[in-house]
């Protein structure tokens, strides 16, 4: 089988370099190029910290034009990721894009020139596939247990409580369970706080401790009986089994995918 | 609304006690009468354990003639249950049943049934919903997360190791993703078993204890993270909502469904 | 070697039962008789849930004359035990109370009379040997890993948060550590509450969930690592190992002790 | 108070390294000198990956003399942690030690040194306090819940199983509890090894997944409760509270403490 020919634009960032690295140790992927807005016509060996000679592009055309990819991995900024993508489709890349921000408009935009193109594109806001598990579990699970908490865990120097991820499985399971209050109607608070932040019922407790990393447990309950689902991220390595689900689904789909969890039955 | 109509049989078992006692409780249901082997023309509450003034008959067929309900939840034995599950359909009754041992012909002739009828049934060997959620959602991340070892924990008076529910796991997990030697191809056991028993290259670990009651964890690993779902089962009354959703379920249906997990999106 | 002789004061309450099983199924002990407000001179056969043929006394000083017992077990109520206490010592019976309620003089009254026969006495509020183990080890731990929070979980039944283990918990870390601001001194929290409550500077989460029974972590984070101590209680019977702990250490010792954590080292 | 005076050996290895960090971001500390086996008279920013001003010695009595350290802080190797430590000994200095290696013979010539010169000394072949603690609380609680199982989880390039923390843990618990078989004297393997590994009647399981870093836990069980300790070590740094408790111990006392437990109580 032929190697699915790759450029990554991004590639000095911390996600970028784990993009590199997998690109590299990945038999079937081959990398062909890196998209950047400087060091034209340099080599990724000449940058601190790389040692492959892979050629350096700052035309993003030019680069398409010349190593004609099968897929641009983007780990840009949200402006120029939209870009990117854009010309990716145009050249017929398949893009999978790693960056937020993109309006309704220009997806519809992104999704009409997949078709015109017949080609694949996938955008993941998030590429952490444990986490993305979790979240799509917890909320299957709570068509069934609807009783939940969550309780989200991260090092001390977080700043926000709760977590970004913790809200966003709050609203998901939100989203498919009826508003209800949970615990005992008449349960009172001995301390301020005990019982955790309040998300249309659901119950959000947020742990920082020197050490945790970054873990999330939803728990539901139903009589006689609990289910937990537990997801620990302990390094950027985690976003990479994401990339790797998105570049391997982009070359058989012909449409625009938006975030991992549609591409997961 | 209309309640649902309900006769069960098998009342007096453990798991009809809890049905009875889910049935009674619940708003939307209607207990109408048991179905039991003896104590015709008895009421429930002649029996040990229960206040409740509800008929007993011994003929199933005149039970569903006089009581005309909706649903028949059976909870009896497996050669029992085919013959109520066939009555029931042929009384234009929905049945719920939780016994095994259906064989594929009966199963067969039980579709066709419900074709006929236009009503729906429900065939369910286990309907301890938090199990089947972790079961389900196993199998999902296995697709994702390819590396996979299975903890369950028992009290110390369960014969085998490892457990039933590990057991299936394992075989839903090996069935969506190739067999593949986990752990290092050098490692090395210092004292024989550490590394736990060995399901087409998934480890399982059986911890029995005393004060376990029913535990297990299916913990995937992929880099920098790790997904861990767990469920507890603390006692009988955990298989009700799975009894609950089959009742729910089986009157919006007009098929047969073998399994819970089938009525799970 | 002889066998412990042991009287019951309480036994028909839930604990007490529980007690009377311990003693009847350990075979180093032996059960003697009841002490009970009521049923003098009947047996506990003829009493609903026992059928083991031990008399009923109602006056506890002619139990002691005739059955010259080794140890009275008591799990009656505060005003009782206290009475009980006190009697058992100056028959030269060894108590073993599970009741609170004892003031300062109390325990130094007892303490006089332990010492004049030359006897032990144990006094425990908490019998759950798991549980003081947690609050214990918890102690000991915050002195080399400061920062701790509390995520203590309970069935939705319960009505106070944080739960009373929860404080003590709290209140025993409290004792051995310096007063601390955990968490980041920026933290914010975008949801009242999802912090926690706090004590002294650690954090304490209350979750509600049926299905739950009764479950406490004590989770400490350093540098790089984080412990975890969980005690899961499932039932009644967890009193009966600290129960069976404290019948045998107070054959050995000849002066009051007050809580089981001060049996173990 | 005056700052605790400080020189460490073996300042270049990833332990140095993480102490050369510890004891320059401790306000009481003072980082007097490096002694190394080359770099006579060079500084420690002329190495690579530090930037601090730091004279670097190859003699260490030199060092000791010029500087004057209240301790010395080695993480050499066995052959040469020895001989630092009886040279700072010698030289009035505190050895906080972290190498194995030492003979009986070698501790009691070092205990009697400490004696002579009054100061206190420290070897610890195990910096990390959650572990050390993780153990040492195993073996307390297995005094009261004799029936333990551990669970020890790394990732898959580690080759042995069970992990040494995990056959530690089970030689100190099976010094307090007499042999025992745990589970049902019947019970079967359906397949080999559900159960586990068997150190005297302790079952081991050995997890080993990628994602998973070093994580082991220790479950209780008993009658109505289990207890479980868990310790999750996710880098090196894990080690340096250790480092910090014994330089500040080492202060404080005058006799040879061998491993870090013996420290707390």
């Amino acid at each position: 089988m032929d190697k699915i020919k790759i450029v990554i634009a991004g590639a000095r960032g911390r996600m970028g370099r784990e993009a590199v690295n997998l690109v590299n140790t990945t038999p079937e992927y081959s990398l062909l190029a890196v998209v950047d807005y400087k060091y034209e016509g340099m080599s990724l060996k000449d940058l601190d910290g790389f040692d492959l000679d892979i050629p350096i592009y700052t035309d993003i055309d030019k680069c398409f034009f010349e190593t004609n990819p099968d897929v641009l991995i983007d780990l840009t900024t949200p402006e120029i990721g939209k870009v990117h993508t854009k010309k990716a489709l145009l050249n017929g890349v398949r893009p999978v894009v790693g960056t937020t921000g993109f309006s309704e408009e220009d997806l519809k935009e992104l999704q009409e020139l997949t078709s015109e193109k017949g080609i694949g594109a996938i955008i993941a806001p998030n590429f952490a596939i444990g986490a993305i598990l979790m979240m799509k579990f917890s909320q299957m699970a709570a068509k069934y247990l609807s009783d939940v908490e969550i309780i989200e865990q991260h090092h001390d120097q977080k700043l926000d409580a709760p977590s970004g991820t913790g809200l966003k499985t709050a609203e998901m399971i939100a989203a498919v369970r009826e508003e209800k209050q949970q615990g005992h109607p008449d349960e009172k608070e001995l301390l301020d706080g005990a019982r955790g932040a309040n998300y249309k019922g659901i119950r959000l407790h947020s742990v920082r401790l020197p050490g945790l990393i970054a873990h999330q447990e939803v728990l539901f309950g139903g009589d006689g009986q609990t289910l937990k689902i537990r997801h620990d991220s302990y390094n950027r390595a985690s976003f990479m089994s994401g990339v790797k689900l998105a570049v391997d689904s982009v070359m058989k789909i012909d449409l625009l995918v938006y975030g991992l969890e549609n591409l997961m039955e």
